[in-house]
């Protein structure tokens, strides 16, 4: 074999004979090489053409190929300055303050919940939606606008909730954020400057949204969480009530009706505010997913949605929705700070909502995200007997409970060492209730090609460890 | 005439007989009946098709006056639900919390500073860079991201700055913010958990950024401003110092090169933080522009710059080229609260910026602009010489001093009498200095078509009150 950039490179190849097989065995050389250091981070690539021309091979293979580790984050392109090994020092996504620093290197696998599959991120069709409504928005929308957020959003996405989650809603109670954090930032703010100095939390949850809300000056009130929920009986005099009533995180359990009741009557009898976190609530498998909370008492709840779960984290667009009192103090919070979100994302989401595209898009994540999950919890049954999987058929991610006297940081550590990512629920504690030991498998992260290999994976770590 | 859509909508068409003469009295009566309130907000307009029929004139003719209409922002179309009087109540173009909440329909004319030509953002380019971004992004850049901004932004910016700005920056030292309100907002927190308790402002600057120092538990020390920019001599104990060195706003005055000199020694002496406000410094036009403070001591500068002038406020992207000390505290600071910007967004504009788009608009733009100075400049010495112009050829605003003893509130009242937005110097003055009447002219903020009209309303305002 002549020697060829390929071969001074390092790359092994074996290169099968037919067209896919060759894409397939460049792609598999491609990605070892970088994983293993032998093209490092910057390394410019030659172009398709030439490498086409070294190996033999028809030019669109390596087109493809690239295009595929481009995908996976191992190379990086731009129009015109060709092709390059990515920087990998940013991956694999991480939740913002809440995964482990690993060593990016290490991590093919990623099951941490809270990041959907972004790789099914509709991009032509986000594209076309953002032609569609720069073409029509009228200049001012490009300006510093109105800090409730652009009234196209606010029509688009009131017509949204109220039919896809029954949220009692008009266009003028809700406040487009960026994105949940932000959200829960604005209420920590406005509930600390009326004089609040506790808020009841689920004992379950993510760490990062207790610092927002510490950060405000306000001091936290784990409440229990059972098959049944937050025990919303112990909620005292707390200023509000964090929740996540259609799908606890991480938990998986939905809030009894009994209790969503409950939480509603103390909201009306303490002058509190339930904060409804619906993060994931269009993703409901077994059956039609129950409605938002705060259809049973507008005046008591804020309800926050994100797109997030259902589009990509990277678009930083969340929503709230108000009773009316709290509408002004949270718009001042957010126009103190110059706190707006992008115009350009807000004028394409109300676009992509108004045309359909995203109950497209809901509905096609939710197909996948059900497979994924039968699939898991079929694996599970079969290959690792001994976990249980709880919770509700619903959402981005399943609760993996351990047999007693298992330890869920072997497990995660195990995960580690065979490149996957995992979290135990000790790191979802607020430390106040004991709990079994078990692991949050987030079946969303991964993208399609790379789901059976991590469960497999998964399989043989609890296998191993438990 | 037979009764039409037009008729019966109450609109006066006086229709010339050529085709731009049709266009233009078609939009002329359609901008009247909208903004006369005889065509309510929500209102659906006819079809091109149809009110072309109806009139007897060409369909391309109400295509073009419906376009022109959305562009100014008195209709609102979108692709497929066809056109309908726009909601103004989010207008005019409003800085944050800085302007006054006029009644939208009066003001015809925008004039206050801050806001550059909107209907002048490269629609087209921006779309075309989004596609190519898109393209080649790694699903990962869609997920939570790195705090500091995505990479390939980080590089494009720290390329961009040390080229046009003489910034020395190097990637690492780049952080992403929403926008220089996030940017002043970050720096203060990090400065006050540092035990920082005072800041030296600029004597005249913006009252909304004065808010978000205060908010982050900081008292202000203003520094007199005079024709050489902030009195840096009085600089003492103050923990930082918030200057606009290349351009003062509003007064228009360069910092000059002693005081560049020796608020740096300063810093270098206390230990205090230099925050250069570079909001824009791209536009200078009697000479090639000063390069960043920054440069003279990287280690005291934090510098900040912004798209919202060079590009559109919408877009919520601004930039700071942080001292190594505090990179990873104001990283931090961002990340606790989940203080990321769009993904999208950031793509898009590094891909603008490698591909030489930005510089383009930034080019176009700069020529745009200073003709309309010129332009001001000649038509206030002709029409109303008693006002004198000061400070330098650059940026998007001047300002406009009155004789002595004319009332700038009355120049303001009477502007907005005829349909101008106007700002007196006193809205920018902290409060410690004397100063002569003026008003400060934001000369970028027309679109193109209505600039000499407000040019000559100004004009005859100014005869009128001084």
């Amino acid at each position: 074999m002549k020697e060829t950039w390929a071969t001074s490179a390092g790359l092994d190849l074996h290169l099968e004979v037919s067209g896919a097989g060759v894409r397939r065995g460049l792609e598999a050389a491609l990605r070892e090489a970088v994983r293993g250091g032998r093209l490092a981070a910057g390394t410019a690539l030659p172009s398709s053409r030439a490498l086409a021309q070294d190996l033999g091979v028809a030019r669109n293979t390596v087109v493809d190929a690239y295009g595929q580790l481009v995908a996976e984050g191992w190379l990086a392109a731009r129009h015109g300055s060709g092709t390059w090994v990515a920087e990998r020092t940013h991956q694999p996504a991480a939740a913002p303050a809440d995964r482990p620093a690993e060593g990016a290197q290490a991590v093919r696998y990623d099951l941490r919940p809270g990041v959907p599959d972004v790789s099914a991120f509709p991009r032509t069709a986000w594209l076309a939606a953002a032609r569609r409504a720069l073409a029509t928005a009228p200049a001012t929308s490009l300006s510093y606008t109105d800090p409730r957020g652009l009234p196209p959003l606010r029509e688009a996405l009131a017509g949204y909730l109220a039919r896809a989650r029954g949220v009692a809603v008009t266009p003028d109670r809700v406040v487009v954020c960026a994105g949940y954090a932000q959200a829960l930032e604005l209420l920590g703010q406005v509930l600390r400057t009326r004089g609040a100095s506790r808020l009841a939390i689920e004992g379950f949850g993510l760490p990062a949204h207790w610092r927002i809300i510490t950060g405000s000056g306000l001091a936290l009130s784990p409440l229990a969480v059972d098959a049944g929920g937050a025990r919303t009986s112990d909620l005292a005099s707390e200023a509000a009530a964090v929740l996540t009533p259609a799908h606890q995180f991480p938990l998986g359990v939905a809030l009894e009706p009994r209790r969503r009741r409950e939480v509603v009557d103390w909201a009306a009898g303490t002058g509190g505010l339930v904060i409804e976190d619906d993060y994931d609530g269009e993703f409901r498998y077994d059956r039609q997913a129950v409605g938002a909370l705060q259809s049973l008492a507008p005046e008591r709840v804020a309800y926050a949605g994100t797109a997030s779960k259902s589009l990509a984290p990277g678009l930083r667009l969340g929503w709230l929705v108000l009773p009316g009192r709290l509408v002004g103090e949270v718009v001042a919070a957010k126009q103190a700070a110059g706190r707006l979100s992008s115009s350009l994302d807000q004028l394409t989401l109300a676009e992509f909502i108004g045309s359909g595209g995203y109950d497209r898009q809901v509905r096609r994540a939710r197909i996948g995200y059900r497979r994924r999950r039968d699939r898991l919890v079929a694996e599970l049954a079969r290959r690792a007997p001994q976990v249980r999987v709880t919770g509700i058929a619903a959402g981005l991610h399943a609760l993996v409970v351990l047999p007693p006297g298992a330890d869920e940081h072997a497990v995660v550590a195990e995960g580690a060492r065979r490149g996957l990512a995992l979290q135990g629920l000790a790191d979802f504690s607020a430390g106040a209730q004991p709990h079994d030991p078990a692991v949050i498998v987030g079946y969303a992260t991964p993208p399609g090609h790379q789901f059976s290999t991590a469960v497999a994976r998964l399989c043989a770590v609890l296998r191993e460890v438990t």
